[in-house]
């Protein structure tokens, strides 16, 4: 079988195709929710094929992952923190915006599908720790190496672990709904994490 | 039509079969995940009809919910924290058996469904937040009100903070599969929180 010639807006052909198929995904996902997506649905909101889905991801996750990055990439959000000097004041601004982020009801739906996909598929959790959470945790843990070498952070703290105290508890509260998200508790966490729940001389 | 009369067993009858569904419950959803798991074959595995089990439950993730419950209510765990005088070592026995029960595969696939149903499921969070969270969480606060009388926590701190703060990050690990579950882990997040990320005066 001869092999097609390819068509000099070809690939440019199939970027469009890839940008739809995403932000089909993104959207339906958040109407519908996960368990209800479906490749089907996907690639006729896209004006595309199944197979064309089909040859490009291998399951839902992986192409609701990547309507994900997608965002993440094209939409902001990907730029180092803040660094004034001041480390609270910095990660309360950074932490106050994720909140606005988890009540905006656009997001709210997807980033739970997400989140929940990683929980049950250990492939789509290593893609994202190696694609999302790695590059984003390298930014936070740059910060905190920052307000090291300025004598704010302590030396021998544990970066990552200092990394899933300040930006774990927003994500838990919201994914468990376990008490209410605002910017208070956002503080209070800054505040909390940085300061030790031991008693401090005064 | 007539009441019919019940029978000096029947709620004993009730009781067995209420074990065996919630039984089946638990072992099915650990071989198959959530998404598989169905009411129909809940009700075989436990030998009871469907529409027993409509009746007392109105979704899987309920059922599912109940299937918790009961493990954690007959099975131990439901005690106080440990209470030394020591509270660094008390958290650091109790996350690391947190550790251990999270590596234990009888509980995985069971533990990540109910965690997951809770993110999609305002309503099973609520009763979640009622029955489970808030009982376990008042005898963490507990054990933390007591290391305040002491001296050794901070007696501004706010204790929800506190909670979040020392127990959401192993259980954050585990759902998200960001690093490695171990007693280290455990240890570390336990010295971190009391003693704050910013540098303490010699």
């Amino acid at each position: 079988m001869p092999t097609p010639k390819v068509a000099p807006d070809s690939s440019r052909r199939s970027e469009t195709a890839r940008r739809a198929i995403l932000a089909a995904a993104f959207d339906l996902v958040g109407e519908m929710g996960y368990a209800k997506l479906s490749i089907e649905g996907i690639a006729a909101a896209a004006g595309v094929g199944k197979q064309t889905i089909y040859r490009w991801w291998p399951s839902k996750g992986a192409l609701l992952f990547d309507a994900f990055l997608a965002l993440t990439t094209d939409g902001g959000q990907g730029g180092a923190l803040p660094d004034t000097g001041d480390l609270a004041a910095d990660l309360k601004l950074v932490l106050r915006a994720t909140v606005d982020e988890l009540h905006d009801p656009r997001y709210d739906l997807p980033m739970r599908a997400l989140h929940t996909e990683i929980v049950h598929d250990p492939a789509l959790a290593a893609d994202y720790a190696t694609r999302l959470d790695g590059p984003m945790r390298e930014l936070k843990k740059e910060r905190l190496r920052a307000a090291q070498r300025a004598g704010q952070l302590a030396e021998d703290v544990d970066l990552d672990v200092a990394v899933d105290l300040i930006f774990g508890p927003l994500l838990n509260r919201w994914l468990q709904r376990t008490g209410p998200l605002t910017h208070a508790y956002a503080d209070q966490v800054v505040d909390t994490a940085l300061g030790g729940l031991r008693p401090r001389e005064a």
